[in-house]
């Protein structure tokens, strides 16, 4: 194990860390908050520790293995949580460090559960920081989704090497470099885009900026307590429905559409079932909220459309309390929490492509029965899938559920019940932000006891690390030579 | 396909159905029960059909292949319940078919869920009808968990064929009547003698036969309203508890026990796991109930004993409303209807030894990372498991999982909310009885809609069947030449 070269980076980008908190200080003090100062003091800290590493690590070996790399994606999540709490808890907005760690890797997982009961009386600076936090770990997503994890093997991932015009799975390559910038361009013009079109909605340009950077990284930070419903603007609501859906997508899809090359987009298998899944579990929701709630079709068709999109992406804004909606629809909701979006996307959650294989392999599985000595692979985009492969989906799957089981009991172990226990560890596992119950989207994660919180804070980073890259660290396997 | 071996083996079992049931009418009229005669009656009808249709049948060829099993398993079943709701229907104690149908499929699942909520109010014959579904249900699943299913090809029920002094993996063998004789010879032996022990505690032997009927199938229909807690006597409990532990073992394991070789049943990898779950799960509830309910130590691990063991077993018997426990302990019971008893054992649910498998594969996964050339196997009682037999029980999972949320979400557009859905379909599915909320033990199925009924009695089929054998016969696959 190279320790020093993991240290090498964690260094660097620890000062980049700091660079970007004194980013949101200048916004603090442009808008003239008398709390930019705590910006600098934070900024400060975490660049005295890089600048206090580096002189042990600057002359090391640049190679970069696979150990290595488990090591670098998770600390870097931890380290940037640990220092990015801190203009939350200096400047006293967030008087607990629990809550300010928790709100701040709930910002860099992407994931969007709060504990803040008044989001408005946040500064400017605080407010901008805290969505540049999801936006950062949404960047970090998708290089780690399509650049880091098929090398590192995990769970499936392996099936981008093939569409990806990126690396080959041997050594981190230099051509990383090249599709990471590449696909964070597609990224920053989206956020842009959607910026733009906000505004024309006639939200502020703050707000708009905010919103966009949250959606990007399907995180879900508001800067309303009350989330995009505070807009009451079905404008709003589209535009972000349509910026959630497309964050939701496979990034290297936007290859092919800035190409022009539509088809190879609509004939991903992917795309395809995660964008007719959108749309099935909206008209359903749909027809039973006309039925039984009697709202008009239109804002039945708006609400659901967002709900789901916001749900199955993992973004988690609200534009309505949906605890309240029928228990069938409740129930809809739950179940899509457990889906997640497109690989390669800042979505989180299981991800379609794979519980598309599973569904797939567990079809097949009834032909094998009847011809046991066939070979009858799954496939994937018309190529057949390595068994390998479903095998480790499968073991994901298996993993994914032992974590949900575990943080269920440990929530209800400190005083949750059922629901809001499921709902919690699910909010927070699949990255998704409001869970059910005393957690859903008229609540959030204030009243959970700090146990609590720590525990769910460590779900937010197995969840957004495909769990794998988490945990292999806790198992012998991993620190034996 | 050859239907007409099908039809005969269905019209002989259908005329054993029928004798069973007049049986239960000579008990009825033993105790001067006016009923007596809807039993003749019922009888008279399976008794009946079994005889119109074997002029038909009864030149066929002997040969049963894999595909006429799946069809004779799962018809076998239904056929039992379609005639076996007739002396609950025709008698007018169940007014309802659909709820006698429900009742009686329950039975012969060994699920023991109820739709009635005046048990006492049934006569002896009735009584007896109902206990004994059970424990026919119970002998069935024997001779097909150790006989058919590992020829069938069921998720990892091959695992069995290296264990048990039976058949060889191609076609029904003679050796299989010896084998399940052997079986059954120790399931009567096992229900006398709970019999015998039920009675040494003031037990009447009505009672007490029915109890053992019901506990040796791991079914859990009682004769009383209040299920075990009426008889108020420790005593009895412990004696269930440890009558259900054993209906909830391999009974291949019983014929090391005749031949007194227990190291063999200690060296058992899923009975060790079995035994020291239940004894975990049952101190960790103890804990949680003398803390936090001020419940005395001996009460609390009878009580927790019994529960533990009763789910975990899919019985399903009831001494507390667990409902009413700290929220903690009903999420542990909930999570423990997951799981389910021993292969080859009486009891519903994934299984022990699955859940095992996939649990130690999940494990060697993180090992795999590491070493990804590596071929670290799965091993069972030592042997390597062949990863397709891991892949056979992962897609098993994901099966289960799958109907799981097709049953709670269809139960949920019914009306029912989201814990009592998911606490019905569990109960159905893995054959346990009561659920959770709505469902709970206090509780039974009586207020769920009609459809509700019909879905939740397909749920207890296809559970019982370990999924592919019924769900088999849906795909375009199993019908194609």
């Amino acid at each position: 194990m190279n320790f020093r070269i993991v240290l090498f980076i964690l260094s660097r980008l620890l000062a980049i860390e700091s660079l970007i908190i004194s980013i949101s200080g200048l916004v603090s003090l442009f808008y003239g908050d008398i709390d930019f100062l705590y910006f600098f003091y934070s900024s400060g800290i975490a660049l005295a520790v890089s600048i206090l590493v580096f002189p042990f690590v600057k002359n090391t070996k640049r190679s970069l293995g696979k150990r290595e790399g488990y090591l670098v994606v998770s600390l870097t999540w931890v380290v940037f949580s640990i220092f990015g709490a801190l203009p939350f808890y200096i400047s006293g907005a967030i008087p607990s460090y629990t809550d300010a760690f928790f709100e701040t890797m709930s910002g860099f997982t992407t994931t969007g559960a709060s504990i803040l009961n008044d989001i408005e009386s946040l500064s400017h600076g605080l407010l901008f920081w805290r969505s540049i936090t999801q936006w950062l770990g949404g960047m970090g997503i998708i290089v780690m989704a399509i650049a880091i994890l098929p090398i590192l093997g995990i769970g499936g991932m392996q099936l981008f090497i093939a569409e990806v015009p990126g690396p080959t799975p041997d050594k981190l390559h230099p051509r990383i470099k090249g599709t990471a910038k590449r696909l964070w361009g597609i990224y920053i013009i989206l956020t842009l885009m959607e910026t733009l079109l906000l505004m024309l909605g006639n939200m502020d340009w703050f707000d708009a900026l905010n919103h966009s950077f949250t959606t990007m990284a399907t995180g879900g930070y508001s800067t309303k307590q009350m989330s995009v419903a505070y807009y009451n603007s079905p404008y709003i609501e589209y535009i972000i429905s349509l910026f959630m859906f497309l964050a939701g997508m496979n990034f290297t899809l936007a290859f092919f559409a800035l190409k022009l090359k539509w088809k190879k987009i609509f004939r991903n298998e992917e795309f395809k079932w995660y964008a007719i899944g959108t749309l099935l579990f909206t008209l359903i929701i749909v027809f039973f909220l006309v039925i039984q709630t009697g709202l008009g079709i239109e804002p039945a068709f708006r609400q659901s459309l967002f709900q789901v999109v916001s749900i199955l992406t993992t973004t988690g804004y609200a534009t309505a309390d949906y605890m309240l909606w029928p228990s069938f629809v409740v129930v809809i909701i739950f179940m899509l929490m457990f889906i997640g979006g497109s690989a390669g996307s800042t979505g989180g959650g299981p991800k379609v492509l794979r519980i598309m294989l599973l569904l797939k392999n567990s079809y097949f599985e009834f032909k094998r029965l009847i011809h046991p000595k066939a070979i009858i692979p799954v496939r994937f985009n018309k190529r057949a899938v390595d068994p390998k492969i479903i095998a480790n989906i499968q073991a994901f799957l298996v993993v994914y559920i032992i974590l949900f089981v575990i943080g269920t009991i440990s929530m209800s172990a400190i005083g949750l019940d059922l629901d809001s226990s499921m709902g919690a560890v699910i909010a927070c596992l699949g990255n998704i932000g409001p869970g059910i119950a005393d957690v859903g989207p008229a609540n959030n994660f204030y009243n959970i006891p700090d146990v609590g919180k720590w525990i769910l804070s460590f779900a937010m980073l197995v969840g957004r690390l495909e769990l794998f890259t988490v945990l292999v660290l806790f198992t012998p396997h991993y620190w034996k030579k």
